[in-house]
């Protein structure tokens, strides 16, 4: 979804911080959909990165900049535990391995959307900079080694790599998923529709949002980024919403009115209620501030890009 | 070096924790050397655990506690990347995977042998148990890597994991190494001995310490610990001794008198200087006090902790 949102951002800009960009190459495991007629030469390719021989050949045309956007979500990375490790920390070891072979000076700047997943509970009310992973999920584990070996891969030279730790994204478009974190988006998506959602949780729950188009947004961002603002820690906590799902259903009631909100239905699961008390609900992202990321300022803003991006600027009728 | 000294307690205690020792079997790269003569059953086997097929044969005869020390050190993971990652980040996942494979409800104790090369500048004054590691060696990566996986595979069940960071071990024994900090070793070790050391930095370097004798009391220790006190928190910094070199030359000064500390000649070095500011220097080690690991109270403690563990009690004629 962030792949594809990306693709299209970057086509539509046709440059990157100071650069043109010359060509774009989509790679994914499922055919890229087609994006809009756009001036730069763009290809795509169906390919598993995390399979032997792949990376070399995407690196081979030595790409200046790379997102590394590929993974095993969360929760598959919870029921296999073999395909999230050999996706998730192979696949990100052997494209880092691609770069370094091809040697002969080529050092190209390598963007990992890493998550907010790396933290674990117990947490302080405010989560500091330069507070410990401790991940409570595979996926959040192997986030956390990607992250150190593009930290290690940056500091020997092989590349300039910037990790951003991407806060739970909201509003997800497209149809209400299995994750467990789904209802966060759902109760917005959904009422927005003019469909019915299923909130599980208690309306007091807080937790840490960015829209697709702010994440995208701090994609492009810190592949703009002057390396050496960075120094060693290039693995950076992006900024989001500290908001609870009361101020979601506020701002849902601001933009779609009451008759969005009472296409919510309360139905509380005890399995959501107690994984949800173990993530993040805040941080002081302090170092992606000062380097210039910036995210949405109010729920709102969320919910009204979300109507902007995904549903041509106006609601289900009868609602708004 | 540990590994060694692991044994020999063990096999002097003939019990860990609350559990008498059945059997101690002995891994390691080169051929270990035959422990004391002790009671219990000892067997002591060469093989390269990072290679395939060789974890399966440790683990075949179902270990109540593993111990894993095996690593590629800090000089030569810098220096040999594909061999540090193979041995200290493959090797690691061989050996929990082997674990895992087991099945059947078997679920050792893995005490993993961290370091505090997980942590890198810049640092608060004291470093707290709830720091983020951001390495800056490759060693560090790869022992920060192990520690993830090792509470991802507690987490979910497979093992009991405690990784513990141990302090620099200090005094090393056996002859000067060409490891940028074996200077803190050798110029204690060199002088007890009636021989000359080098120091190549300043007096005012500060470090965090802990003897041989310690290191293997934290491994010890570890092992014994009910694991239901760790929570998904396993891995844990080790407390140590923080003490400038001028203090060191004190304590020397202290056992071994002004003749010991004559042998200590200054030749400051650039390179080991830049590579010391980028080490941690003094940690809160509250969770492992908590938690009752307990390290040396003086440096003078740790000079005379190596007087009796190497060298029988006695320092070198004309000394002391």
């Amino acid at each position: 979804m962030l792949g594809r949102k990306l693709g299209e951002r970057l086509a539509a800009d046709g440059r990157l911080g100071e650069a043109g960009i010359a060509h774009l190459s989509l790679i994914d495991v499922a055919p890229p959909l087609p994006l809009s007629p756009v001036a730069i030469e763009v290809d795509a390719a169906v390919a598993d990165i995390s399979l032997p021989g792949v990376a070399e050949r995407v690196i081979a045309g030595r790409p200046d900049v790379v997102f590394q956007l590929a993974a095993v979500v969360s929760g598959e990375a919870e029921t296999d535990l073999e395909k999230g490790y050999r996706v998730n920390v192979e696949g990100m070891r052997l494209l880092l391995d691609a770069v370094r072979g091809l040697g002969d000076g080529y050092r190209p700047t390598v963007v990992f959307a890493s998550s907010i997943a790396v933290f674990g509970a117990p947490f302080p009310e405010t989560i500091p900079d330069q507070f410990a992973t401790t991940p409570l999920t595979s996926y959040g584990t192997q986030k956390a080694i990607g992250e150190l070996l593009l930290a290690d891969y940056s500091r020997r030279g092989f590349l300039d790599g910037v990790a951003i730790r991407l806060p739970t994204i909201c509003v997800r478009p497209g149809n209400p998923n299995a994750a467990a974190s789904g209802f966060f988006s759902n109760i917005i998506r959904e009422p927005l529709h003019g469909r019915e959602a299923v909130l599980p949780v208690s309306e007091d729950v807080r937790h840490w949002f960015a829209s697709p188009r702010a994440a995208v947004g701090y994609l492009v961002h810190a592949a703009s980024l002057d390396r050496r603002t960075l120094g060693n820690r290039c693995c950076l906590t992006m900024p989001g919403l500290s908001v609870t799902v009361a101020e979601q259903i506020e701002a849902l009631r601001e933009v779609g009115g009451e008759a969005a909100v009472r296409l919510i239905r309360r139905e509380p699961d005890e399995r959501i209620t107690r994984m949800v008390a173990g993530w993040p609900s805040r941080f002081d992202p302090r170092r992606a501030l000062e380097l210039g990321f910036r995210g949405e300022a109010s729920f709102a803003e969320i919910v009204r890009s979300y109507i902007d991006d995904e549903l041509g600027g106006r609601v289900a009728a009868g609602l708004g």
